[in-house]
């Protein structure tokens, strides 16, 4: 919405997969912005976007860029974010950003709005966006830690190659293309661009996503774990993940074990709880084949949930399979949701 | 090996995906075998196979088939064990069943010969084997089990189309191409080929694999909680399991988070352990980015482990990353294996 009043929007990344997720979403929905200015790297810089029918064209990102912008969504990986969002906050926007550099900073609230919107209030210039698989998992176990306590989570990913970036998405298609074509094809990007081995994704899984810390743990995994203790204020809480990389373009799924504080909870009473809470969609009916999967969420907003089922040997403990667009609710909805939750919240106020 | 003092060996549904490896598998062991029979049923009897260097002609399997048979290899599906089994067994044949049709029954003994070989000897007529996600499970954990005792075992498994038949491998192939190449493409085979509702396996994951039990778990899912107890003979384990279908021909992998009884283990000493393991082998070396992965291990006979370590949460807890080629020892191999077992123990003797 292109409102005289509004605000004036940096998107930096905006040829990215999810900075172009972010555009489209700005777009569909009813945000009040005033101006938008494109930014990247000096590689893209120059380049034209369309955007609701007006040109763009996308700027070289440098701390002067941020003078006079109000919002600036940041998702251009982590060194751009630690060198430019610390600027653009000095010089008054207020930065939500994508990338894993300042999650963990007890300065920077890390915000899931349907799980603890209030904390943007606490923002020192710099909100982050949590990883994308540790999103669609608290949207789902909120609303139980809500109501009947939550003490264990134990996940498994299945987890899409655009998570990875456009170049991982390119990968996986020529190279699954190679493979049934029988022509071989040499990996250059997955599991980890930087990292010393390329992996084949096409028909493989790949139980590595990101680099390794020393207690054999994923740094995907240690997001998973730390961000949502972060995120649901609860330091005490359990949780253990492994993260795995799938031959899926778009859309994540987790085989989620949680157990409860409370006794005597039923399948059915999770189910009931699930179906009225913000930003999920209940996908649960096995005699009917109804659950979620990657293919049907592309390009939706929601946290689609189903297989929901007691433990058959610990009365606190049940099973969930969790899916939801990697690039929508994991990363660009909910950048832009958090800029909703500024104006909506008053933390930021029109011109 | 063709030894004029060996057995009679016949293989039901050698035309599926797992007779066709079963026959590879024994031509490729020294099994001291006198004849092969081939039987299948009548749709697909006449039909020739070339069985090293041999050419054998496929004969519809009836009751009659199995007189002076004295191991029959059954991998024809679950109707057809049902029928014909008790018949090789009257006959005086030892039935080495590849379904799930007499798994659970306390008069058949499930066997996974790294784990309870000697089961075998309290057969009365039948022997079956597991189901494939459960065999490469319990290889895995055995040792484990055996020296730090096992309390609880929750799985999430990432399970290749090779595991529902050759239809649906030839589904996988022909939705891919579809899909890339823009074109639709009608699912008919999978989750389930008698369900009433097919789903795109390409490029997605389901969470279903066989039909539902009213609790909400799979049937897969509850074959892996139930055999798991029957071949590790510990009622009380705790076993919980997630089945998921992913877009990968052969190889399934798992997730396996495992408690133990014994206090401070560390993750080295499960993996010292399982290095010298029997039909183990360890790939765990994540500083050079080693771990299991579904297309290294095809066509080969060994369950691969790696991504070991320990719960940050749970001093007893651990989690692991299990792969291993299901039509092989999930199947074929384990069955060839029980069979080897059947003579090396002198269950069964040459004439």
């Amino acid at each position: 919405m292109n409102d005289q009043n509004g605000l004036t929007i940096a998107v930096v990344g905006a040829t990215g997969a999810v900075g172009q997720q972010i555009i489209e979403t700005l777009m569909k929905r009813d945000f009040p912005y005033k101006k938008l200015v494109l930014l990247s790297s000096a590689r893209s810089a120059g380049k034209k976007v369309n955007v609701g029918g007006n040109e763009l064209i996308i700027q070289e990102a440098r701390p002067e860029s941020f003078d006079g912008i109000d919002i600036a969504l940041f998702s251009a990986g982590g060194s751009v974010s630690m060198e430019l969002a610390p600027e653009a906050a000095k010089r008054g926007a207020i930065v939500i950003d994508n990338t894993s550099a300042f999650r963990m900073d007890p300065d920077v609230p890390l915000v899931v709005p349907e799980v603890n919107e209030e904390d943007v209030r606490s923002h020192k210039g710099i909100i982050a966006n949590p990883n994308c698989s540790t999103i669609q998992m608290v949207v789902a176990l909120e609303p139980v830690r809500k109501k009947y306590g939550l003490k264990k989570i134990i996940v498994s990913t299945y987890q899409a190659v655009s998570g990875a970036g456009n170049a991982a998405i390119e990968e996986l298609e020529l190279e699954t293309r190679a493979l049934i074509d029988g022509k071989p094809y040499e990996p250059k990007v997955l599991p980890v661009k930087t990292g010393e081995k390329h992996y084949q994704i096409a028909f493989n899984a790949i139980p590595q996503i990101d680099k390794f810390e020393d207690n054999g743990y994923t740094f995907e995994e240690l997001k998973m774990m730390n961000e949502t203790k972060k995120i649901m204020h609860d330091s005490n809480l359990h949780v253990a993940a492994t993260c795995v990389r799938l031959p899926i373009e778009t859309g994540h799924s987790e085989s989620i074990y949680f157990e409860i504080e409370s006794d005597d909870v039923t399948a059915d009473s999770i189910k009931e709880l699930l179906k009225e809470a913000p930003g999920v969609v209940l996908q649960d009916d096995p005699a009917n084949q109804v659950y979620p999967m990657p293919a049907d969420c592309v390009g939706k907003k929601d946290v689609f949930v189903g297989r929901i089922r007691k433990d058959l040997d610990n009365n606190k403990g049940f099973h969930m399979w969790v899916v939801s667009d990697n690039l929508q609710k994991g990363a660009a909805w909910n950048t832009v949701q958090i800029a909703e939750s500024l104006v909506n919240l008053g933390v930021v106020k029109k011109k």
